[in-house]
């Protein structure tokens, strides 16, 4: 069933509740990737089988997403499980299977949030603001990056005209889902996986290359995500290693006004 | 049984198999924590489940681990199941039980390593070697800091010496198992965790703090691991934020010769 009213990342990471308390979803082509769905949609979709579910403690502080096989287009199955539950933290195991066997594994932990002492002590990159930047024409890129409004600081892809000895994997650049979308936990954990693997950035060249596993920390809780509304996000990423055939890249997701919102870090595979 | 033969982490982290493919295994006095077992051997020992596995394929490249409720003193049971194998990586779920419940969820993805192109973008820090600094003395913290050499460069604990305006949360330092013990993913894991709570270094005073989740991401293969013999490693470790209760931090840990062995992730629940 399509709904015109719903976003298409609700459409996306939508699940029904079966007879046995698992759920039932299905992937939404317009988040698809090359092959199979962009991640950080699954991402999403496994961080909602918790947040939708009854017995949900707090809001989510960590989640790790493990890309085991192929999610191919259509239907799976999540089970998600509060394995277990203590005064103010919930631990979950979830787990996304299809017919040929498990997809994907997550675990989450959800916690009720209080304040407390605070700092930030990473920096708040110095940028330009997003209305002066172009957007990065994504014609000839798989379909999820139309859903997002994208635009580069630096290290947009591809950009060969670097010279060699410049070359790193820092990108910077606004992002801000497409169409608009009050920014919540779901579009959180799915924008923490929209920085393309770090080795083409490196190289600088298309090489093939995809997300293993991908842990992501909440450092907002979700009124100071809804207060966020529809602006825009910057987010930064770079790695610090490549090497026998993966390597790890971590990124900062922060608010218009310079609120660190989220960290987030994964190890990629590459081929060559 | 105690073997007096075995080094105390091969103690901590050892597994008998049981009729129903659990595994049982007991805390280790030797790497006592104010409460349980030091964090670093409990990641170290839910690692070993899919190390010692008989259907374990190549070297772990993820790992994480997921402090859901107390670990007490005594024995304890896992459960490890490789939940998909492809022809290069595999996945495992992994989780180790007491009596009441589930202590700790882990999730490990292996993978047959290769050579490919490789780089090292993170910087290697500037330091004097081991042998002209200081051994922390740990007389009056818990056991298991007894069983690292650590000497402190920067960021030691406690320092009540700075002035506020510098302070950050940054600490670098050597860390060699004591007794020395030849490097392997088991002791890689473990140290991945020695890094004190960084609200601690920061602020800089006693917080009750622990370590809520942790990711750590392996750079080298098990050859690579084995070269490094009883050489010190250098780690260094620092938050990005601190807010609501919770704190990231993120560590690098690097052979003496200056390759970048892991980089490891947490969340780290702190009070007040």
């Amino acid at each position: 069933m399509s709904d015109p009213v719903l976003h298409p990342l609700d459409r996306a990471t939508r699940l029904v509740r079966n007879d046995d308390g698992s759920l039932s979803g299905r992937t939404e082509p317009a988040y698809a990737n090359m092959v199979g769905p962009f991640g950080g949609v699954t991402a999403a979709t496994m961080l909602n089988a918790a947040l939708a579910h009854p017995e949900r403690l707090g809001d989510p502080i960590a989640l790790t997403v493990n890309y085991a096989g192929p999610l191919v287009d259509g239907e799976f199955t999540i089970d998600a499980r509060p394995v277990r539950t203590n005064r103010s933290t919930q631990h979950w195991s979830i787990t996304a299977a299809q017919d040929d066997g498990v997809a994907t594994t997550a675990t989450a932990v959800f916690a009720l949030r209080r304040q407390t002492w605070a700092s930030t002590e990473a920096g708040f990159p110095q940028v330009p603001p997003a209305d002066s930047l172009q957007r990065l024409h994504a014609d000839v890129m798989p379909q999820w990056t139309r859903r997002y409004d994208m635009r580069f600081v630096r290290g947009g892809w591809p950009d060969p005209t670097k010279p060699e000895h410049e070359l790193d994997s820092v990108s910077t650049l606004w992002i801000r889902d497409d169409p608009p979308r009050p920014l919540d936990f779901l579009s959180l954990a799915a924008i923490s996986d929209i920085f393309f693997p770090r080795v083409m950035i490196r190289r600088p060249r298309w090489v093939p290359a995809g997300t293993v596993s991908l842990t992501t920390y909440f450092h907002a809780d979700a009124k100071q995500l809804a207060a966020e509304g529809e602006r825009p996000v910057l987010g930064t990423a770079r790695a610090s290693h490549f090497g026998l055939g993966y390597h790890d890249q971590s990124a900062e997701i922060w608010s218009e006004g310079g609120a660190l919102l989220a960290t987030s870090h994964q190890i990629v595979y590459y081929k060559e």
